[in-house]
C-alpha cells in the first residue's frame, strides 16, 4: 500500500439501541479516531446482523435508524465520517466470496471468536459426517453465514482498504484473521493491494452490566441506553448491584465488584471525590442511596444532552436518510476502486 | 412465482477448451433448450473456477474466451442466449452471502457432490478441532469457497430466477440444494420469490474417454477437443481403447467396453451400418483400423465445421467481447430485478 492515509472503519450491528457499554467501549474511541484520520467510515452491519436474525428482518430494519441516531447524537460527524449500510455495498459480498477461497474450514473452526460465539449460541461447530457421534444433542447446526463471519468481517474492513479499526479486546482475532487474508491475497496474486490493519482497543474495553454481570448486554436486560429518560436512568441505577453484605448505612462496604463504584470510576469526572467516597464506604457510614443519587446525576449529565440531540435528529428522518445516502455513495466509490484493483490482480478484468 | 416463462441457466467452468464429452453431455442439451425457452442464460463460471484455481488466475482468464468460442461455434446463438461472465454480476455474490444464512455446515457436509469432489481433490471435510484425530495426514484443509459451492451454485441459478437447468446426472444434488434454499428463503421471508428448479439431464449424460476411462476429462488427458485438427482427431482415434484380446483381424472382438463402438453409437447417424459392423466384429474378420477410420471420418464431419466456425469467430475478438458485454448487461438487469425483490423481502430496502 502506497497510501499512507489513516482510513478508519467502524460500525455497529443494528440489533438494538446503543447503551453505555457501547458509549465507552466503541463510540468514544470512534469520536477520537474520526478527528485523527483522513478517511473514516461507519458501517451499519445489517448483513452481519441477519446472519443470526435471518428470521427477524424487521428487527434489523428498525434498528438501522436507531444505531445511526445514537451515533450522530454522540458526536459522530457526518462531515468527517461516512455513514453507510453494509447491504447497500455489493463489493463487500464480492470480496467475501473471493476471500473464501483463501481460508479453510479448519482455519475458521480454530478462530477463537467463532469457537466462543458458537458455544454461546449453542451452535455445533463439528461438520463430521457421523452425526450420531455428536454428544450434545441440543447443539444446533451452525449456519454457514455465521461460520463465515470472520471472512465477511475481513471484507467489511478491506473493501475500503481501512488500516485502523476500533475493536473490543475480544475481537482481536478478527483483526488477525483480516491480516492473514490480506497477506494471503497479496501473496497469491503478487500485489500490494491490501494494507496491514491495526486494531485499536478503547480505554474501557468492556463495561459491566447494572446487575454486576461482566458485560452490559441487551439480551441480559442489564443496560442503560443512550436513549433512556432521566426516570429510567434513575430507576435502573437504584437497582444496580452494590455490596449485598452492606445492609445498614453504618456497615463497612466493599468497593470491588460494586457496580456503582465501577461506573463512578468510569463516568464521574471528579476523581478525588470518588476516591473520598470509596474510603468512606469501606469504613462504613455511607449509604447506597447517596452513592446511587450521585451516579444518577452523573449519568443524566452525560445521557440527557445525547438524548435531546437524538430526539432533535429523529424529527427529520429525511435528513438522516440523506446522510446515509451520501455515505453509501462514498462507500460504493471506495468499494469500486478496490474491486477494480482486485479484478486486475485476479485477472478477471476482461475488457 | 407468477412468471410462467421457461428461464434457462447453463454454463461452463473456464478451465480448458471444451471436448466431445461437453458436446454430447451439455452443449446439445443447451442448443435444444435455447429454442424451447423464453429466456436463456449461459454463464462463464470464472468465480467458481477460481475456487480451486485461486493461484492460477491466468488459466481461468485465458479459458474464458475459449469456452465462449466453443459454445458459439457449436450453435449457441447470442440472439437467443445471453452469454455472461459470473464475476461481472455482483448480485450473484450478494445472493450467495444471503443464502449462507439459510444452510448449515452440517447440511453442506452431507451434500453428495461435496463429499465426492472433496475426496477427489484430497480435501479434508472434517472441521473437528482436534487435528491429531485426522487419520489421513495427506488431506488438505478444505477452502471455504469450495465447501460453499452448492450455495454459490444456487445463487448462480436463482439470481435470474431460472427454473430450467441442464445438468449432468451427478449434479442432481445441486438442484436439490438449490430448491431447498429457494424454499427456505421463500418460507423465511414469507414470499413466493424463487421458483422450483428442474434439472434436465441430457440424453448422453457422460462420455467415456478415448482410453476407456469412464469420463472424458482434461486432467486424464483422454479428450478429443472441439478445436482439434483433423490430424489430431485421427491420431487420437487410432489410439482409442478397443478390445485388447482382439489381436488378429480374424479374431472375434468384444463390443462392450469398446470405445470405438461406444463412440459410433453416439456419433454415427447410420445406426443400421453400426449394427452390421458390431455383428461382423463379434464374429471376427473386422479389423480395428477399418472401424477407427470410420469413426475418424464421423468425428471429423462433426468437429470440422465447428472448428472452422470457431476459427472464423476467433478472428474478431471485439465482436465476441461485444456479445459478452450485452450478455453481462442482461444478466445485471435480471440480477438487479431479483435483488430488488430480495431486499424488499429481507426488509433491507430502506429508502
Amino acid at each position: 500500500m502506497e497510501n499512507k492515509q489513516k482510513i478508519v472503519l467502524t460500525g455497529d450491528r443494528p440489533t438494538g439501541k446503543l447503551h453505555l457499554g457501547h458509549y465507552v467501549g466503541s463510540i468514544q474511541n470512534r469520536l477520537k479516531l474520526q478527528n485523527e484520520s483522513e478517511v473514516s467510515f461507519y458501517m451499519v452491519a445489517d448483513v452481519q446482523a441477519l446472519t443470526d436474525n435471518a428470521d427477524n428482518p424487521e428487527k434489523v430494519r428498525n434498528n438501522m435508524l436507531e444505531v445511526v441516531l445514537d451515533n450522530l447524537a454522540c458526536g459522530v460527524d457526518a462531515n468527517k465520517t461516512s455513514i453507510f449500510i453494509q447491504s447497500q455495498v455489493p463489493q463487500i459480498a464480492e470480496l467475501t466470496v473471493f476471500f473464501m477461497n483463501l481460508v479453510t474450514l479448519q482455519q475458521l473452526s480454530h478462530n477463537p471468536t467463532i469457537k466462543t460465539e458458537a458455544k454461546e449460541k449453542g451452535f455445533n461447530l463439528n461438520s463430521k459426517l457421523e452425526d450420531e457421534k455428536i454428544e450434545d444433542l441440543s447443539l444446533k447446526g451452525i449456519p454457514m453465514g455465521f461460520l463465515n463471519y470472520p471472512i465477511s468481517q475481513a471484507a467489511d474492513i478491506l473493501f475500503c482498504r481501512a488500516n485502523t479499526v476500533p475493536v473490543g479486546i475480544d475481537q482481536m482475532p478478527v483483526i488477525e484473521q483480516t491480516n492473514d487474508i490480506a497477506k494471503k491475497f497479496n501473496a497469491t496474486y503478487g500485489v500490494d493491494l491490501f494494507p496491514k490493519v491495526t486494531g485499536v482497543v478503547g480505554e474501557i474495553p468492556r463495561l459491566v452490566g447494572i446487575d454486576g454481570n461482566a458485560k452490559m448486554s441487551k439480551s441480559l436486560n442489564n443496560c442503560i441506553y443512550l436513549s433512556d429518560s432521566d426516570e429510567e436512568i434513575k430507576k435502573k441505577v437504584m437497582q444496580a448491584y452494590t455490596d449485598p453484605s452492606h445492609i445498614k448505612v453504618t456497615d463497612p462496604g466493599k468497593v470491588e465488584g460494586n457496580v456503582v463504584f465501577t461506573y463512578l470510576d468510569v463516568f464521574d469526572s471528579d476523581k478525588e471525590k470518588v476516591s473520598e467516597l470509596k474510603n468512606q464506604y469501606q469504613k462504613g457510614g455511607l449509604g447506597d442511596v447517596v452513592l446511587k443519587e450521585r451516579l444518577t446525576k452523573v449519568l443524566i449529565e452525560i445521557i440527557s444532552p445525547i438524548r435531546t440531540r437524538r430526539e432533535e435528529l429523529a424529527k427529520d428522518k429525511e435528513a438522516i436518510f440523506e446522510i446515509i445516502k451520501q455515505g453509501n455513495k462514498k462507500a460504493l466509490e471506495y468499494g469500486e476502486n478496490t474491486m477494480r484493483e482486485v479484478r486486475k490482480a485476479m485477472k478477471i478484468d476482461y475488457f
